[in-house]
């Protein structure tokens, strides 16, 4: 079954009529249904066909919020929380249409805790605002997928990215969400203490839930000290082996690096010819270490030994910012620099996560297919995860590439998970990677809907997305 | 109400009797019903009496759990999981009888992944014959709560430690659990990889569930390269709040330090005399760094330089590990010690969780209450959580004590809701402290209600802990 056929799902179209209604006079300008704004609510970047949603509230409080899911929870009206519109597997489409709850405009700062190294904030903060508005306090939020997203998106998708390897993924860095549930209530999941064994992890329940649980209206972030010193480098390699293994060393011997990203030939030669990298399109790795002087210095050298004995080199590292930012933003860039590779292509992301001694393996089987297939797909994985990303260039208006993709796909999720792997690392669920889920947990999906039935009995929260009920 | 009351519940006498005699035919010999055995399955620390189960399951494999499982299922029969009996509050009584499933002989390594550094065991593994296990290998499992608990214990209450402050508490460290739910049916929460975004957290959700929805029979569990260095030590200071500054200063730093005690002067002062160390009775951290030889070396004079400029010192620290494994055997020991400030009395172990800018004052104000009631009751705590233990030495046949040291705990936990902490850092609520899980969370409870009921509709699995349905 295509992903097309997956995503439809029954509308109650009296119930949304009259919610609208109800919507429109309690909120006034600040609820919207002009197909424009539903359209840019309303995207996938897997094939499913965009799905609007009939209507869109800009909530500008946890009020306005628990006040429209009281309206929609009576009338039985599918409710989509939006923060930024960045997922990638179709977790703001509105199969069912419904009102997208769109959380941009809280977007508050609420407190900074310097002591506790914590804050408080609203769930339409993006990433890059909390770390602009952190700027002079020594401290920032780790967590970078790469897209400004916001966190309360973040939380919801269980994020991570590039500094994922040191710092954990979203769930390691959530202390504490607010959120309203599909009745309108609201409930805290834990309070402020670093740590805590009082009952079941509600926390961990929502950071990943998409959207499917509740709409996060405020939360708790973990913050990180800037460390006193930055240094970060590429390393080529001869092949892709010798590159994840100089990974699993670097991991094995417990070196506590910040970031190591690698990134592919393919990738590489996209990034050479549009950030202007100089280097040779080999695999390479992007490395950052954080520290102390001596300590980053020292990291450097170690890696720079594994490396050497693995016959890659020259390391080239530098402590020096502008460099560094010139680096990473060629690897943040990578979405864009592989669209050059075939020019009015559309880039789909996708991504699986194994156990990284099979990182390899499965890399490399996938460049296989990748060549059997005759598509252009570049590479870039957060290794020291075990965690990947393929992106597709595709031509969405021929059928046969669009058929021939989901198979690449579907052979990518089977071979990731006969490694103990998983279907996504990072990017959720959404429409796009049920059938996976099924595959890869069997019955314990089974209790997540039990879960979501006895939170959310009449399947109004982001319905049609992580499976099917 | 006092705990006593809470702990009471109604037994379902004729089930009871009908399971008893189909586990006997099924299991022979590995099911007991002798009344030291039953003792030996129940007993709590708190002051609520011990309550037996009606027999005692040996489970030697995940099978048996299952075929156990399903027999008290059919009869609604309560099961208690038992691992090694080491919970603090309550977590192996039996308040409406039923069966203890002991997974003590569940006591596999099934494998160690070095490339990926993670193992799988089964849950009866204790945290110590793990390491035993791994002591070649280059890997350590770093998580440590004093106790030689097993691992499927440790799995269910969220427990941490010493180390937790630089490795995370199980929450962070188990990578999957394998479960019998109440149903018999067995579920595997999630694949090997590092990380995933594949669906609800039910990892996190079994971490901390405390045997009430469902039986832990094989976790994976992340493990650590062991480091090149270790050094620890021992610093004074002239007052409480000095040492805490320091902790502060030490986490903002962000000195990745892997394990920072604190030690009150009353504590202090039985671990001199217990131990033989040769400090002054005064508030102590008790440190210890993991890194390179370089590395340590750092961070023992960066803390050093913290101490100093706060009043405190001298830092004593060596690289030598029988001086280490000295001081750690105190800090370890502490229980005992304290024993010897009251002899005949028992101790009785209460947490709770504060933000760290907190904890002086918390812990201050802990002090002030336990001189008012004239208690003997010292304080360690993991400082660098914000997490710390009162011991409370009471003579239990004196029932003014006992409500004396209820309404103390009292106390104590409303100081540290009212500072934005928590009841418990990482003993868990068993029968314990479910009034203060509902003072935390209040409506967040009713979350984990209706889940509980969504999975365990009978209330078979541990019914009476956590919270009441």
């Amino acid at each position: 079954m295509a992903l097309k056929d997956i995503a439809k799902m029954k509308r109650n179209d009296a119930g949304i009529s009259t919610a609208l209604g109800i919507l429109k006079q309690t909120f006034g300008e600040a609820f919207q249904t002009g197909e424009a704004l539903r359209e840019q609510h309303a995207h996938t970047t897997t094939y499913i066909p965009a799905q609007l949603p009939d209507g869109v509230l800009f909530a500008k409080s946890s009020d306005d919020v628990q006040a429209a899911v009281e309206i929609c929870a009576e009338h039985k009206v599918p409710i989509i929380p939006f923060g930024t519109g960045t997922s990638l597997e179709g977790g703001v489409n509105a199969p069912a249409g419904g009102i997208s709850i769109d959380v941009s405009q809280m977007n508050r700062i609420i407190s900074v805790n310097d002591s506790d190294l914590d804050c408080v904030v609203e769930p339409g903060v993006t990433r890059e605002d909390l770390n602009t508005y952190l700027r002079d306090s020594g401290l920032f939020f780790p967590i970078d997928p790469g897209a400004n997203a916001s966190l309360g998106g973040m939380t919801a998708t269980r994020a991570s990215g590039t500094n994922a390897v040191r710092y954990g993924t979203m769930k390691d860095n959530v202390l504490s969400v607010e959120a309203v549930l599909p009745n309108g209530r609201k409930i805290t999941t834990a309070q402020r203490a670093r740590k805590s064994s009082a009952g079941y992890d509600l926390t961990r329940l929502m950071v990943g839930s998409e959207g499917t649980l509740g709409i996060i209206t405020q939360i708790t972030l973990k913050l990180q000290g800037i460390p006193q010193a930055i240094t970060g480098g590429v390393c080529p390699f001869p092949t892709l082996d010798a590159a994840v293994e100089a990974v699993i060393y670097t991991i094995q011997m417990g070196l506590p690096v910040a970031r190591i990203e690698l990134v592919n030939a393919l990738q590489m030669k996209a990034m050479i010819e549009y950030s202007g990298l100089n280097f040779e399109p080999t695999p390479c790795l992007f490395l950052e270490f954080h520290g102390t002087d001596n300590g980053v210095a020292e990291q450097a050298d170690l890696f720079n030994e594994i490396a050497t004995e693995l016959g890659g080199g020259p390391f080239k590292w530098s402590a020096v910012q502008e460099e560094r930012t010139k680096l990473w933003k060629a690897r943040h860039d990578a979405y864009w620099a592989s669209l050059g590779l075939r020019p009015g292509a559309k880039g789909i992301s996708t991504d699986v996560c194994v156990p990284i001694s099979r990182l390899a393996d499965c890399i490399r089987e996938t460049e296989a297919d990748i060549e059997e297939f005759g598509l252009i797909a570049p590479i870039v994985g957060h290794a020291g995860d075990g965690n990947f990303h393929v992106l597709l260039l595709i031509d969405e208006e021929k059928p046969e590439e669009i058929t021939m993709a989901e198979s690449f796909v579907e052979r990518l999720n089977n071979r990731a998970l006969a490694m103990g792997g998983t279907c996504t690392g990072e990017h959720g669920i959404g429409q796009g990677k049920m059938k996976f889920l099924e595959m890869e947990l069997g019955g314990a999906v089974d209790v997540m809907r039990a879960i979501k039935r006895s939170i959310d009995p009449d399947n109004i929260m982001n319905p049609g997305k992580i499976f099917t009920l």
